[in-house]
């Protein structure tokens, strides 16, 4: 049984604001693949829209160009060894999805390979075709047509992050397979 | 006494790798100011380069526009509650610096205010000037030109975070006034 729930579009960027390394599914002729990016974010909300780094030399990026799509998915601490792995090898070497034995379901606007097992979330997204930025900066913007989240995480467009559901915490890539876990949610106080 | 060293350049990027929430801090005319910015990543790491969104009405995007320069300071939980203070006024209405009592060093390189003061880390970057990502996307794309962190927190290019210095882990911006603080670091695992 899923505890995914659609997001309505308007919180779509709230889902990557607080930073967490995503995997970015692609899929184009037949042929897919999911890497690891640590380097992505928000650009509005409303439309949402987002960057992200995907290096011109990955298979991913073949595949979104090729597609015009790409997805990303949100994993949690329960995911983190496999987000670490699939950062390690190239799709080019094999299915990645067979490989690690990963279950995914097809997204319900572009059809993209999207992952719910371990994850708190997810995003289909149109490529929005930049070449200048994504030539020189790899980077790549995208508007995000569907998503949802596992609802024991995320509800009425707020992250609800506590000891009930840490292993739907997010992870944040320091480098070199080092990370952070996000921890429970804090709230600011006002100053004096 | 400052525990503020020097981070090598192609260090600089790993700072923000993992999506921490940055102050941008700007100075132009005489004038200065502070804000707090959620959506910011890398885009490359040598030479270091950085993308971070600064919404086109701000008073930081018109002094980082008039210097061609901005910083980027790290706030640790122990700046939590100011992070959200000097994201939720203008510039334009007072001088955050002094309103907060803030204490600012001036950089190395472009003499921009920078916080050590319950912050993990800082960069100087000079603007690459991409008209069309800035008007189009809010989005600004900067070189780092100096950066430093404290070496309680981040030593030999990497960050080190455990429980010894809990106060300088990184926070990061779920909407709201609601934050995650970055865990103790842990390691992945390989996959069989």
């Amino acid at each position: 049984m899923t505890h995914f729930r659609p997001v309505r579009l308007e919180h779509a960027s709230r889902l990557i604001n607080h930073g967490p390394t995503v995997l970015v599914t692609s899929l184009a002729g037949g042929r897919r693949n999911v890497m690891a990016a640590a380097w992505s974010m928000p650009v509005e909300f409303t439309p949402p829209r987002i960057a992200i780094v995907i290096d011109k030399h990955t298979f991913t990026r073949e595949l979104a160009t090729a597609s015009g799509t790409f997805g990303v998915c949100i994993p949690g601490v329960a995911a983190l060894d496999l987000a670490y792995a699939v950062g390690s090898m190239s799709g080019r070497d094999g299915d990645k999805f067979e490989r690690f034995s990963i279950a995914s379901i097809a997204g319900p606007v572009l059809g993209l390979p999207l992952i719910e097992h371990g994850c708190a979330a997810w995003l289909e997204c149109r490529l929005i075709r930049e070449q200048h930025t994504e030539d020189a900066y790899d980077t790549c913007f995208g508007e995000v047509v569907a998503a949802a989240a596992d609802e024991r995480v995320f509800t009425n467009g707020h992250w609800h992050l506590d000891d009930s559901n840490a292993a739907l915490h997010t992870i944040h890539h320091l480098g070199g397979g080092n990370f952070v876990r996000a921890s429970n949610t804090v709230q600011a106080k006002p100053l004096a």
